[in-house]
């Protein structure tokens, strides 16, 4: 069946009420039932929750052949948990395990054997990179891996889609009684939003921590009512993996072009003004036009009510100021996110369901004004695919991308028109992630182009002075520049399903052939 | 069938796998799925919450006849929204409500008129004061009204017990999106604790305040992912009667004389050491305890790691001074609290859930090395009753009682001998609301009883000064001094079930007849 966004949709896919996507906002309506877990009340008030190792933690949660295990990713690079956790797993020989992540990256490489051993034969994640994206691409995984957005992850955990056996909790403070921080200890991630919801939803849930602080730890990130057992480790994470220092300004002319395009769009827009809600990713020119967009508000006196993120140093160097007045995050960028975290009483840590479910009674991303994305690619009809390589390798992640494009009232992509020899403005994507319907600018170093959707933006901007042209035009010229590039060759076999947040299915990812390039 | 505290439960009752009582801990190992609500996800990101009425808000949450509506207690005998929303109810004619509160007092006889042209035809609450209790007591309401503790009522709703079609939230502050906070604005409640539960398992949500507030109100009591609708009324509550002044010390030196038999007791018992857990009423002996206690703790230089509540004044300045590391609070009683609340960093608000709740994966309760409890009635098998009078009168609540109870390793019930002509210490209560099992202590002004079950505590207490006997000799006294009185003449109908924490049937409520005293 062809989807919304015209792509083909094999019918051995739609089983079990699966459907296709059917436009951004078409499947909200319906009721659901949330799904629930099945628990064991606490026996004894005197009883202790602390196990000895995660192999025990593993035995008492009756660890067993196709179970589900869930892990997130505040560690990123730096994350030891998951590898911990499953090499425990492999260790007992325990087979045909769905590893539900919020994301996975290069520190999870250690996983390859497994999957190739079968230990591992489910992957459902925001992404992957890495080697484990390779072998997936490869097709080396014996199901499709599934590729959710942080709201689309939260949306399945909650609607049942997926069934959480056991949650594993990296938290880098935790007291006896499970109550676990993001905040302070030796392996900082500032926040646990993207726990949250796995620890609510999954039957058994494990805190694994570095850090035994004094009972009561909090405000908890995660609650002791939803803990069974909690391991203390050496170490669950490399803290300079975690934490990268403060981002530095780009000095790339490309990237701060782009930012003053973008602040420029921005402070035309009639979005901006004071109170207006905002979030920006880290990448060079994101960074580049939060520090602009810093400078445009002073000059005209207009603040930021709200800071949503993923938090990096900009953001809140602007908080500190005065500029923004809170900041809401699911995921600390760097260290000075972190500091803040800790510091700042109006910088709030908030679950993955508060920031981005589309299926629950509201979430922050509704309330943007504003969002600032990259791209891997975008094509004529506005379609972003973030996770798929133009060579057909699986090498990124959703994240909060379709999310925040859906909720936000202008939906901002910065990216360079060509990157090496690829262009990012095509006319048909590698792979939708993100539905054209929910992206209204994009900004390159040679042009910006508005949707044709939204004749508001493109009347708003009629008299403002930044180089607008067709998104046609865009790819045009950067066909001109590098050419225009040979259609991958994929194999037949489903390897990756990209759903979309509402649980459709958006696009799907083949096994990758021999790379072809024109000239 | 005869239950384990000795009360016969009528077979009638004993019907959908409802079982009797069969021990404080006996339940707690089965496994269970969590209830679930049907929600509906919020259609367009752009959308909004705001309605103009209470009605409007039932209207667009479908309120039909038969439906459950649940309340929170936090403003007390201020509280204006029950009978607001119920005034509504009744207008539209809707018949066969059920009401399912934390709590209700006083403050919800207009409720009365309403049970007897059958708009409400059901009552589950921890308890009913004022003229509520009373037709209840005369089988006014035609379903036995039931009755469970705090903790006990997130079970029930968390189990499925209970489904809550309908929640209103009073809220002090709430915003645009429906994050509601218990501090803040004309009506400051300190904390939404009893709510949180309510928020997350009803079908539709409700947040009614008086004070609307910018977006975002964090951190957040009840979270906007649960929040349907928004409506803002002119007074959700009598400040006057939701926050009582500073709680004064007793000069009743009856109750001077229990607080420091109290303290004794504690100061000399195996859990008195740096880190104690504590938590304590706000009757007369119970707050004169607490400051007793604060002197010995200054004295031994020994701290308090954490104090639980239901906090008020006393307990406040103890944390204020240093002796109290963190104060964790369902319910503030005083406005000493309130300000607490909103002012010291180590006050935090907890849902009752994590307060309480007997079948989640381990509350606060169970941290308890000490609570100190009043109580109407103590037999000789140490059981209490706190909700009905020795007039047979439905009188009280259960409130936290019988959690602290089973969960803190030393029980105090402080109560004096007689009240009037009524012998607190008895043969048998009049109804068993907390079980013999999980009472340790019982402290009057005439003696103190250690429950024989507590061998180690009497072992501990052999050298230490104080006026021991046992309870039969409490009671005897107690006889001696205003005759034993007659049992309570119920007649045959059942008008209340006592439900333990756990869900079994502790005891039953029959419909008051005659009230005879003997001499």
């Amino acid at each position: 069946m062809i989807n919304k966004v015209g792509r083909e949709i094999p019918d051995e896919l739609l089983i079990d009420g699966k459907e296709v996507y059917q436009g951004a906002y078409s499947r909200h309506k319906r009721e659901y039932k949330k799904a629930a877990p099945v628990v064991r009340g606490f026996v004894d008030p005197k009883a202790s929750k602390m196990v000895d190792s995660i192999k025990d933690a593993l035995i008492k949660c009756e660890i067993r052949d196709g179970m589900t295990l869930s892990f997130h990713h505040h560690f990123r690079e730096g994350d030891y948990v998951l590898n911990m956790v499953m090499d425990e797993v492999h260790k007992m020989g325990i087979k045909d395990i769905t590893l539900c992540a919020s994301s996975m990256g290069k520190a999870h490489d250690p996983i390859v054997p497994m999957v190739e051993d079968g230990t591992v034969t489910g992957i459902q994640s925001s992404g992957v990179r890495g080697k484990i994206g390779e072998i997936i691409s490869k097709g080396k995984l014996p199901t499709p891996a599934v590729m959710r957005s942080h709201g689309g992850r939260v949306r399945a955990i909650q609607e049942g889609d997926i069934h959480i056996d056991i949650a594993f909790i990296g938290a880098p403070t935790c007291d006896e009684y499970g109550n676990c921080r993001g905040t302070g200890g030796k392996s900082d991630s500032g926040v646990l939003s993207y726990a949250v919801v796995d620890s609510q939803y999954a039957d058994k849930v494990v805190a694994i921590t570095d850090c035994l602080v004094p009972f009561p730890n909090l405000h908890a990130s995660i609650s002791q009512v939803n803990v069974d057992y909690v391991v203390v480790v050496d170490e669950i994470g490399d803290p300079s993996k975690i934490a990268r220092g403060a981002a530095k300004p780009t000095k790339d002319m490309r990237n701060l072009m782009m930012a003053d395009y973008c602040t420029k769009f921005v402070s035309s827009s009639p979005y901006f003004k004071d109170g207006f809600v905002y979030q920006t990713g880290i990448g060079g020119p994101s960074i580049a036009s939060t520090i602009s967009l810093g400078k445009i508000m002073r000059e005209r006196g207009i603040k930021m009510s709200v800071g949503i993120g993923g938090i990096a140093g900009p953001m809140v160097k602007l908080h500190e100021e005065g500029l923004i007045e809170k900041l809401v995050d699911t995921q600390a960028f760097d260290l000075k996110a972190i500091e803040s975290m800790r510091e700042n009483p109006n910088h709030f840590e908030i679950s993955t369901s508060e920031y981005a479910n589309p299926m629950n009674k509201g979430a922050f991303v509704n309330r943007l004004d504003f969002v600032i994305l990259a791209a891997l690619e975008v094509d004529i009809n506005y379609n972003v695919n973030v996770v798929v390589g133009s060579d057909g390798m699986i090498t990124g992640a959703q994240g909060g991308h379709p999310d925040t494009a859906a909720g936000a009232k202008c939906t901002i992509i910065i990216t360079p028109l060509v990157r090496g020899r690829i262009p990012t403005i095509c006319t048909d994507v590698t792979t939708i992630t993100t539905p054209g319907e929910t992206v209204d600018v994009v900004i390159t170093d040679y042009g910006i182009a508005i949707n044709p959707l939204r004749q508001d933006l493109i009347e708003a901007m009629k008299d403002v002075k930044l180089p607008f042209c067709t998104i046609e035009e865009l790819r045009d010229k950067a066909y001109a520049i590098v050419g225009e590039p040979e259609k991958v060759q994929f194999g037949e076999r489903i390897v990756g399903i990209i759903e979309a947040r509402d649980g459709t299915i958006l696009d799907v990812v083949r096994e990758m052939k021999e790379f072809v390039f024109r000239d």
